[in-house]
């Protein structure tokens, strides 16, 4: 390595050089950008912010009238696509449509069970917001209605004061006005340009959250599978598998037998779907058929009667109106509204991802600002017509793209549907049995835990993989809440870790090029005698300056150790600016300080392609301005090195 | 501009590349850095989180012996310097160490009175503590003592439960037992390492802070500079302006005409100090001057009659031991805790920052968290013998090295002549006029307004400046801890919407160079049709890769609109990752993802020069490997651009 610096430099001694040194030598000036106003800059910083979509894009350069047909496009997209809307598209919206109606209604009367509600709310559910979302919503195959993790979410939250056995009127009001608040709160997300909030979740936190979630709901459904009576009133792993071995005396073989037929059919059914996706349908009708043939087999061998538990006799009719049952007062408001924004986090988290899954699947694109507003006015609407949250499910959502659905026409198909069960089916329901929407519930979820994904993450990224064990833990074990706040508390953590402890790399010269890289993974790249490049690879804020400072001296020391070696003085800090993105007052400040304390050493500062943001805060601020004069600043690390290293004076070398 | 282009790509066609290109067609590879197991990147991942200074490194490679004299050394620097103390240095420290106790006498009276304790604990906490620092501290010209911002939060925090004229005993009890754990807590953030956490405090922050906290104080100094004897209890702006114009009928002349006159002359003396810092004794002789001056006047004229309230007579004698008056239990643990935490980390903060920039005036190096051990051992030391939080003071630091104090004997000199003070000088302090305090308190914190860095903050940051004025208003007219949260909440939100909001910019082609750099900073920098060239700024994870997403799409609309102009069809998409630092599962996800896009629309994604981790993640992932084929990685944006560009067909072009 040492024969390479002396020959450079002999060869630079000689006059020598290589050609691409001889083009870096001329040197070329460091700008400025053009001049804005602080107004300008903030103007353009808020835009990035909360418009990095660039809404009005679309309205630049029309006439009046066309603006205001864009935006109530903007605001309906149904008014997009629905004049373009013909009898091919109806035909695959019909079959997808009543593809997923036959999936909405166990699931729905399931989910309102896991929410400790009432059967039929599940079913009010998948009625009114389908049709709010068919107009307002962008994603083309979003199927609207209940979902697992956000009944679970709010079943679990409101018990925690209001029984719902106890005092069940309470609890639904409660549940109403959550959801409310949930609408409330997504709309003003996407109102407000907020939506990034939900990027807080990142995938290894929902990942380990959504997979905790599934073993608590179904441990939940150990109740119905085994038909215990008394079960526990709690969520965690421990309460629940102590309330099930407690009950053993409570077992009853018929509900468990049955259960097992249904649930190993439903879970057959599910992995031929998976295996060969054209048989979509097999899964997707399966839970109908087993609802149908259990209500069958209760009524024919009146199973009821023999431990069987049923739903029970449920009310006929449409959405009874709700906005009389909203609590804006009292002593619940607390937790109504803990509930509806945590609740409302996690079914907009869903809903956004599903539509982008989508969307990048059928390459067109969702708005997310606009599907949360979408999502939390269907919310807010739904609330009063008698519906729990709602939002884009994934499992429905993924069975009305492979059953061809093309527009948001199928929701309307869907819902429908469920108006013509709620008018005239409910009956049917009577005798169907609670193990069936167990065993229903248990199939649904059972998808959310992704172990190939965890594997991915762990390859990947064994940080993650830790949050992502967080979370579930923390929802096994402690609650389904603290669980998720734990996983997102801990990687906001890194990500500020992440920027009080930059990254700091030596660059050396690959040979024969003026390219100067990292000397760690270029094994080539080697030092240029005199010379330290350092290359620092974060904004420098008042997080790090005072770490920055500290990691640059020790490099000097490690130099000057190696320096009693090779007989070279460090004449040069080069420091490599291009990964520095922006910088704050404490950022200045370290630059004059390091310069300050370089001078000390008799050691140049030089600084190399400085971003405009930098160079305009060194320029404005007193007494930095020095550091920007022409000798101290290059464009690239290459001209850095060959323009001063001809300043040089000759280093005494070992054989010279 | 398209002229040059075409020109570019006519040369091309015609074989006349200029030579730059040319030896970037010379393509490197991109390398992997070696390969090192998890177990290793954690461990040097938390060597650089927690070690940055490597404090091991003069360890290495030394004899037994030598390594636990080394390490005695390290834990007691006095060991250090202390063999080679000679009487040269002896006699600077002496003249330093009497010059700060003149300052440190009365300004410790004064201090205790802001923190609403007896006087005389001043005097006690200017004696044990500076001893302690002598044997444990590294920084050679810190003066230690009480100081008046810690002062005032400790005064004012435990006055929200305890009224220290009502209970003055259970006051100074819960004053000792926040300073335990002030100490406590300290010397822990030094032994674990942790001493980043003040790094959160801001420039910007902190001078806002100090600003608004140096109003309070001198607010608080109306009561004895007015002579009011009913003064409110509050520390807000508005109640104290309120107190002293409801209470005008209390305001005594005497004591306003004197007490005008000693500020007069304290600020004078100040402001030569400050005009010729060689005359620095006569800022630092002003105070006690004040105090013999004043207290004669006094004695003589016998002004106590006549409305000037006296300090009284004062207890003789060395530190009492005061263990047995720390609380551990009982209602007010909270409080104390709280308290403890908050002067804790202001304190700290002081403290070292005093520390190092006195350092860095001397290139001397303090170790931050060796600091912070003897700045927290000191304190719980003093809190079992009669002491309140100590730190180092800045303005006697200042006076300290002015008077040229070359080690930490200076403390041991000062700490002998308040000994001397306590033991035989306390009756002379009986007839010492409050309003005296007064003044000299004014004239101390009067130097914490620093409004020509306020000026360069706002000219460099504007951001900051916001920051800054948070903090300001928020301790005048809120509270002096809830102004310090509000502007540290502030100053981290802008991290974290830095991290969610990350820049990208446009690259372009400086003419006769293989160098790319920003178009908009650039303006001489070119666009290759049928290239977008883009380097992103930070780490991509959770918190950005749905932004990024959206934003390079609009990059792209932006391109293809011009497109239509230019009749150039976007072929590459460059993404330049030099900037990256670091990518999670989310921002390989969105490198998949990205990837799947651009093919839908024929656009070829190519990555520029990755950094090491970033290469290992995406080799790591399933599905991501693809990415890092030769033909989509390259070292520099020049050898991409040139190696593609032979590889693109003719684009039909307006003359063509």
């Amino acid at each position: 390595m040492e024969g390479r610096y002396e020959q450079q430099q002999q060869q630079h001694l000689d006059g020598s050089h290589n050609p691409c040194v001889e083009i870096a030598m001329e040197i070329h000036k460091v700008e400025t950008p053009p001049k804005r106003s602080s107004l300008q800059k903030l103007k353009n910083r808020l835009k990035e912010t909360f418009f990095p979509d660039d809404p009005l894009r679309q309205f630049k350069g029309q006439s009046t009238k066309k603006k205001w047909l864009l935006a109530f496009q903007y605001i309906f997209p149904i008014l997009q696509w629905g004049p373009h809307y013909n009898l091919n598209l109806l035909k695959s919206d019909v079959v997808s449509g009543l593809t997923i109606a036959s999936l909405a209604i166990p699931q729905g009367i399931s989910y309102a069970k896991l929410a400790n509600l009432p059967p039929i709310v599940g079913l009010y559910s998948s009625f009114v917001p389908p049709l709010v979302y068919a107009v307002l919503g962008s994603s083309k195959d979003l199927a609207v209605g209940p979902v697992s993790i956000a009944s679970l979410l709010m079943g679990s939250m409101l018990r925690q004061e209001v029984s719902p056995t106890l005092d069940p009127l309470l609890f639904l009001q409660l549940a109403f006005t959550s959801t409310f608040f949930a609408g409330l709160f997504q709309a003003s997300l996407g109102f407000l340009r907020l939506g990034f909030i939900i990027d807080f979740l990142s995938k290894a936190t929902l990942n380990g959250f959504m997979a905790g979630a599934a073993i608590i709901v179904s441990l939940q459904q150990l109740k119905a599978l085994l038909g215990i009576k008394h079960f526990t009133k709690e969520m965690g792993l421990v309460p629940v598998m102590s309330s099930v071995f407690h009950n053993t005396k409570e077992w009853s073989w018929h509900t468990i037998l049955m259960g097992f037929c249904f649930l190993v059919f439903l879970l057959v059914a599910r992995h031929i779907s998976i295996k060969k996706p054209k048989l979509f349908w097999v899964s997707a009708g399966a839970p109908l058929l087993s609802v149908v043939l259990s209500t069958l087999i209760v009524f024919v061998s009146k199973a009821q009667n023999h431990g069987i538990s049923v739903i029970g006799k449920l009310d006929q009719g449409l959405n009874p109106p709700s906005w009389n049952m909203l609590h804006f007062h009292g002593s619940h408001i607390g937790l109504v509204l803990k509930t509806g924004l945590i609740t409302g986090i996690i079914s907009l988290t869903e809903g956004i991802a599903v539509g982008r899954t989508f969307a990048a699947l059928k390459s067109y694109q969702v708005d997310g600002n606009k599907e949360m507003i979408a999502i939390g006015v269907m919310n807010v609407v739904g609330s009063t017509t008698s519906c729990y949250i709602t939002t884009g499910a994934f499992s429905r959502s993924a069975v009305n793209h492979n059953a061809g659905a093309k527009t948001a026409v199928s929701n309307i198909i869907m819902s429908m549907t469920v108006m013509v069960t709620l008018l005239f089916l409910m009956p049917l329901f009577r005798y169907t049995p609670n193990l069936v929407l167990g065993a229903i519930i248990v199939t649904a979820v059972i998808g959310l835990i992704d172990i190939p994904a965890a594997y991915q993450i762990w390859k990947v990224d064994k940080f993650d993989f830790i949050v992502m064990l967080c979370a579930f833990f923390g929802v096994i074990f402690i609650s389904v809440q603290e669980g998720l706040a734990l996983a997102v508390g801990i990687s906001i953590f890194k990500m500020v870790l992440q920027m009080t402890r930059p990254k700091t790399v030596v660059l050396g010269n690959i040979p024969g090029t003026d390219i100067f890289r990292n000397k760690h993974q270029y094994k080539d790249a080697v030092s240029i005698p005199g010379f330290l490049i350092l290359s620092i690879q974060a904004p420098i804020s008042f997080a790090n300056s005072n770490y920055l400072n500290e990691r640059i001296l020790r490099w000097i020391q490690d130099y000057e150790e190696e320096e009693t070696k090779s007989h070279s003085n460090l004449r040069f800090l080069i420091l490599d600016l291009a990964a520095v993105s922006a910088i704050d007052t404490n950022g200045v400040t370290f630059f004059q300080e390091l310069r300050r304390v370089m001078e000390k050493r008799g050691v140049e500062l030089v600084l190399v392609n400085p971003v405009g943001e930098v160079m305009e805060k060194l320029q404005q601020a007193d007494g930095a301005k020095d550091l920007l004069q022409p000798r101290n600043l290059y464009l690239t690390v290459g001209e850095a090195v060959s323009s001063l290293f001809s300043t040089m004076k000759v280093v005494p070398s070992r054989d010279g």
